[in-house]
């Protein structure tokens, strides 16, 4: 999956032999290029359809706001003899796409991507002859020819990915996608505290436990029966799994851990990058365990909860609260705003008296996830209540909310 | 479908009796309040569909930056038996929609239109129990209440369309969406010179001609056979149609023209709105003739030459600028920008030599509108180009495109 390797450098605090999107030419002299392609052609054909494909999915992963103009580029690599290697990085976050090429000449070039991947797309379906000249690209099909003017593709990142080869596991598709939906939207956005703009992945007797907060909330997710050789954890980026979650459809996603890296790989996509140094808090301290004395349970339909709270949100309010009166006689939810009020009664089996007020939209990311019933335990008007699927593995998979405190 | 009526004021510059947008409260006594509804509750049932839909249709018009506080809300008027009229203005344009409901005692309310849409369609489906109370609303409906705090009805600008019977043109909807799809594109967005912000309508000698031009190109449109008692012309505003097109759906569209308003009637829904004021240019002489000389001919497939201008746009440049290469051996299409080239061949049968640049989205806006080949008509580098159906009735749409200059 490596496109090419600068040997022996590293960027500063990283370890050699692991590196991580190092610009490749080095300052200085003894710089050794990739294997072939130095100044030679890259002379491939390749189907539109399969080009146009493997362009999108790196475009996705090419900075808007580029730190360095080239990384407005995708990097096309032609090494094998049947693979065009399409790849993109924000530095922080990188994707390697491989698509059936006939490589006639091995090369490699880099291409501004909104364009290439703009045309590319537009190119009537067929074969299409790719050649380099110089940092140039020329692209013929019948009755066209498309001219690119690229950078140097020696002075792109190294995208590399983790190697070692000892910890992966496999997920299949739908639990890698269920697992981010149950937890992804717990992190924090607030990149002043990076740490909670990741996710924890812990590797460990036989389980991955996933776990996210932002500190308010916290989502919790255990999966058993997971075969690990050995104990590893890490701080995922929250967006690295955004983008892997929107480049992969429904292959078996393989992950490998190391230290400081971490991969997904699904069928041809590869997307990796740097885990988020720090140590993660002590998060089962934030979940309310069996000692905890409940003030309050109730099972609730999730469906029609959500119905009422996306009505509680369309009133306003900034930041919309919403008030959950839960007693004998049923659950009362209501909201305000400057444009008024709204009182609403949901069914619901209630055990315990507690009156408790929460964000609106948290408390919607908190239910979301879940499809049956729901039990809701609450443990006070400030402290944090706790949501569970009503089913044995309840455990597996915990929502906590924290209550918004009112005066 | 007017809702009420302020008797015998007019805002300044408009003629007595025709009162459009005009602020309802005047300065000072003598005020003649709605024949109801005073002070009075108005009471209503109806459908959440009827409502939702209604209410979202006149949503569309209500302004993002309100000039007024007032008009960031849609007005409910419950006076007929059997309908409620929801109305919208941002004081250019206007809209009225009627939507069946059971009239306990009649009303008026005015509402915040964002928070109002967004919760009525959320609202479960099913009938709901409308209610004032001064200026708020109260809905009800299974298990929920919402309450509004609306602005006073009375102090809302009064929503009229014109009243004159005798200058009505009937259009099937699929004509009327043609039409404006054929011309609106032509129309200026420099609000700087308000004229070529929107369309001339000319009604007489039976026949309805639309022109738009934005004066780098122009539109024309003309329907043979329309009914009409005398010769009666306006400039319609651009935002007016589009807001028109985007209400209507499927329903024969009735047109009154006035000396100083426009409105357009589908179904239950009511669009109007004031004229815009001035003589439009001549726009006959920016049609070449007859007598023009044609420099070159070419018959093309506006399909093919719109995917290769896809591709042209997708190059990138500021702006987009394409040349067309006609001659015997065929048609040429290439562009450049700071990223590459791109150059293409398209079939098409060429009488004569030329080679003319076009803002490249402009031609695209042009050729768009066409379905079958189009006979494009070149009179040099720097005169405007025409472009015409391969049709019998080929001079009733004729679009016309002035070449882009390069040094």
């Amino acid at each position: 999956m490596r496109m090419h390797r600068s040997e022996g450098q590293g960027a500063p605090g990283i370890e050699p032999g692991c590196p991580v999107f190092v610009f490749a030419r080095p300052a200085g002299a003894g710089y050794i290029g990739p294997s072939k392609g130095d100044g030679s052609k890259m002379q491939i054909t390749i189907q539109q359809k399969s080009l146009s494909k493997a362009v999108e999915t790196a475009f996705r992963f090419v900075p808007t706001k580029s730190p360095a103009p080239i990384l407005s580029g995708v990097k096309l690599s032609a090494m094998d003899n049947d693979t065009l290697i399409v790849g993109a990085t924000d530095l922080e976050c990188g994707v390697l796409v491989s698509a059936p090429a006939m490589i006639r000449d091995p090369g490699e070039a880099v291409i501004p991507a909104r364009v290439f991947n703009d045309l590319v797309r537009k190119l009537p379906d067929g074969e299409l002859a790719l050649q380099t000249n110089d940092h140039n690209l020329q692209i013929k099909t019948s009755g066209i020819i498309a001219e690119f003017n690229g950078f140097s593709a020696e002075e792109y990142p190294v995208l590399d990915a983790v190697k070692e080869k000892n910890y992966d596991i496999s997920l299949p598709y739908s639990v890698f996608r269920q697992v981010l939906d149950q937890t992804l939207y717990s992190i924090s956005a607030d990149t002043a505290r990076t740490i909670f703009t990741g996710q924890l992945w812990q590797l460990g007797e036989n389980e991955l436990i996933i776990v996210a907060t932002d500190i308010h909330r916290l989502a919790f997710r255990r999966l058993r029966n997971m075969e690990c050789p050995r104990d590893i954890s890490g701080i995922i980026p929250g967006n690295l799994l955004q983008n892997a979650l929107r480049s992969f459809t429904n292959a078996a996603v393989n992950v490998r851990l190391s230290e400081i890296q971490v991969r997904f790989t699904a069928d041809n996509i590869t997307v990796f990058g740097r885990l988020i140094a720090g140590n993660y808090p002590d998060w089962r301290r934030m979940i309310p365990g069996e000692e905890a004395e409940a003030m309050c349970k109730a099972m609730i339909e999730p469906a029609e909860m959500l119905g009422v709270l996306s009505r509680v949100v369309a009133l306003g309010g900034n930041p919309s609260v919403v008030r959950l009166t839960m007693s004998d006689s049923g659950i009362g939810v209501s909201g305000s705003s400057e444009i008024g009020t709204l009182e609403e009664h949901v069914r619901g089996v209630v055990n315990g008296d507690v009156e408790v007020y929460f964000n609106t939209e948290y408390l919607i990311d908190s239910l979301k996830p879940f499809s049956g019933s729901v039990e809701m335990t609450f443990y006070g008007e400030t402290n944090p209540a706790t949501i569970r699927a009503d089913c044995p593995d309840k455990d597996d998979y915990v929502a906590v909310l924290l209550p918004v405190r009112m005066s």
